[in-house]
């Protein structure tokens, strides 16, 4: 009898029933996380950053070091062997060898999904070029059931670089899954949603959005913002860019003319496209989303390890 | 009721009485190491390393891992958030959330203290710039104090380069806190102590101390002979460094003229400026350093995470 | 009375006897992994690593972390003190402060030997420039030990580059201390085994032999194949290149005329000297080696660090 393995590989893998399951053992986690300090004693997770990402790994590493487990790994693909041409499928050999489970990091969509092919341990996928990032999308979720207590009926406000951000793409996939969900999608004219999430996702679902150009005016109704950073040589031009670069730039001003518990998201680092001065606002959740990643990161593990949950 | 949390940003922040009692746990660390191998069971330590520095990396991590903590972190900037543009208030705010307690290395000065301000977790300085990196002080007082029994009534001799040694800096000030010292400070004229240590600490303090060129003549009268290490660039001219060069390496002749229980101590790494031969002398302390800067590490994590000493 | 202290720099620094001990070890050690996860439980291995070599450095990582210890260290020169002109004898004092034994990769040979000199805990050579590189001739060895269930009376095809191929030469050195052992070496001329390797090893022991240039003819004979790769820029000339290259790359048809209990063994990494169509065949070996080459060490960090067997 074959052991069938789990990978995660793009959000999607999870149904709705088994991410509920992983955030309600996040959640059990965050309260009692003495219980599972030793769930993942004698295993080791390898962190396989073929780029760099330090928060991404180190979330990561304090998620097995949190279970009592252990680490290894490379931080940047010079030292590792792929600067002597070993190709993935094989390092994912040899890691099985090393590791109890894996989190890769890679510029190249679908690596993960190679070494998932060749792995003897499960694969996380730990951001693919601008493919997926599903630990990032179950942070966000995570982040957004715990604080608003639910994952429906909600209207959420996607504000940035739409077209090009794969968090965005990625939580709009998840999100669709969920009833009664609204997007509002603010973002310059060049930097709306691809065609295939409009199409495939938003009509082909029948989920109710919006495309606007002002953040401003949109805030009101919104009960999530979900905020991205727009790179300037995004713009079309240099005057489009002077004329629309403050839209896209959330300060108090703007908080004032959202709801009183709406909650401000979004996946790190901020450049300069949240003022600091929001830091101190309740309804600012981007440092607590930090913290809900490690969680995440730490009941998934364990499910893919299949550690039984401490009673 | 706040809880007021602990750092260590400047050699100057803890009391004499608080440093006593630092050393007296450190004293007991190197006595005792198996009784504090699991004092910090479950706690991790973050090593923000923004600029690489082995050794004092290594000696915080292995100062953790002897606690029975864990450790994560990035050795250089190149693999951190930073190289994103992400600020250092950002970071420390991400890893308060992922570690118990932090080393940061930076190459600003004031790094730390910005970090100290919106951390949740203690920060310890482990060098911002020129400026301070007070545990290599508190390694070289526990040196000290533990070779020498006491740290007053010393006459300590300080060499090489005065004007932008650190080290140098950092222990004037915390052994003027001491009494009956006397500072012998040996150096070309280019490579003097700065005015402020001059008048501000020496000066206002009423310390002993006397401004020589030459090594050797100022031998015989030393307790302490603290060297570093004079870089090329630094002198007037050529001719200076011809003329002077030979007056700043130790080496056992130098070593005749010294007291027979005379300590030689240095930040390292030394380049040349202390004569290998001068390894084998008893009185050559600077390798021991390392062994105390561990059991200083020690004590310090277990005091600033409030960790109870076990009996 | 004074201690010796064990290191390990050439494979050839361990007894016949030493390394059947070796090798029971870790074949136990494979059959009860469990019995040893908290042998070196308080332990530290420092990992220093002047150039990079993900696979070893984590093979290392792995072993002492199976046994219940800690890792730290660093992953090439540029994050070590080295750039700031510290001797390897000066870094291994300090490190002696930190760990309880090293693994040492450097570009120069004899630097783990100085090192060992200098060193207050036991270093093992992870690989000196072209010189020695003994785990891994200790990893071939166990593999073979146990894939074969023996070490004598077996004909070895050592194919690729015999010239410059450290693990080449390692590997003659070490089987030939057992007994009624061939040789079958498969190279292009320019790159046949040096002079001493052929007079100072295999003729002054009276070891039987032979040189050929094809893979193919050469098959039906061996029972173990050991594939090295020969970078182009090798080959005399181009010509030579385009006449040979096929002859050393190792496919299903090759393997069609090699014995059904043949072993194919690789020190990796490959790039393209095995197809990867051999990966499936049963008598591929090479990634089974990591996982011998973690026992090994597993079984090595607890001989030079004298920890008990456990019962």
């Amino acid at each position: 009898m074959e052991v069938f393995m789990r990978h995660l590989l793009s959000p999607l893998d999870f149904s709705v029933k088994e991410l509920d399951e992983l955030f309600d053992t996040a959640s059990d986690i965050a309260a009692n996380p003495k219980k599972y300090s030793k769930v993942c004693e004698g295993k080791k997770l390898a962190t396989l950053f073929y780029e760099p990402s330090t928060r991404t790994r180190l979330s990561f590493e304090a998620a097995m070091l949190n279970l009592g487990g252990s680490v290894l790994g490379f931080s940047e693909a010079s030292s590792s062997s792929a600067s002597k041409g070993e190709s993935v499928s094989d390092t994912i050999r040899i890691i099985s060898c090393y590791a109890d489970i894996c989190a890769m990091r890679h510029s190249k969509e679908g690596a993960p999904l190679v070494a998932s092919i060749h792995s003897g341990i499960p694969v996380i996928n730990a951001g693919d070029g601008g493919h997926q990032h599903p630990t990032q999308t179950f942070t966000d979720l995570m982040t957004i059931r715990t604080l608003k207590g639910r994952l429906d009926n909600l209207t959420i406000g996607l504000c940035g670089d739409l077209k090009f951000g794969r968090t965005v793409h990625s939580l709009i996939n998840s999100l669709a899954r969920y009833s009664n969900i609204k997007f509002v999608l603010i973002s310059p004219k060049e930097l709306r949603v691809p065609d295939y999430i409009r199409d495939d996702v938003l009509n082909a679902n029948n989920i109710e959005y919006e495309e606007v150009e002002n953040l401003e005016s949109a805030m009101p109704e919104l009960d999530i913002l979900y905020m991205t950073r727009i790179q300037r040589e995004r713009f079309f031009n240099e005057e489009e860019y002077m004329r629309m670069k403050g839209f896209y730039i959330l300060d108090n001003e703007k908080m004032k003319s959202a709801k009183p518990d709406m909650l401000v998201l979004h996946p790190l680092p901020r450049v300069n496209e949240i003022s600091v001065e929001v830091d101190n606002d309740s309804r600012a959740a981007y440092f607590k989303q930090a913290q809900f990643g490690v969680y995440v990161r730490m009941a998934l593990i364990m499910k893919l390890l299949e550690v039984e949950k401490p009673c």
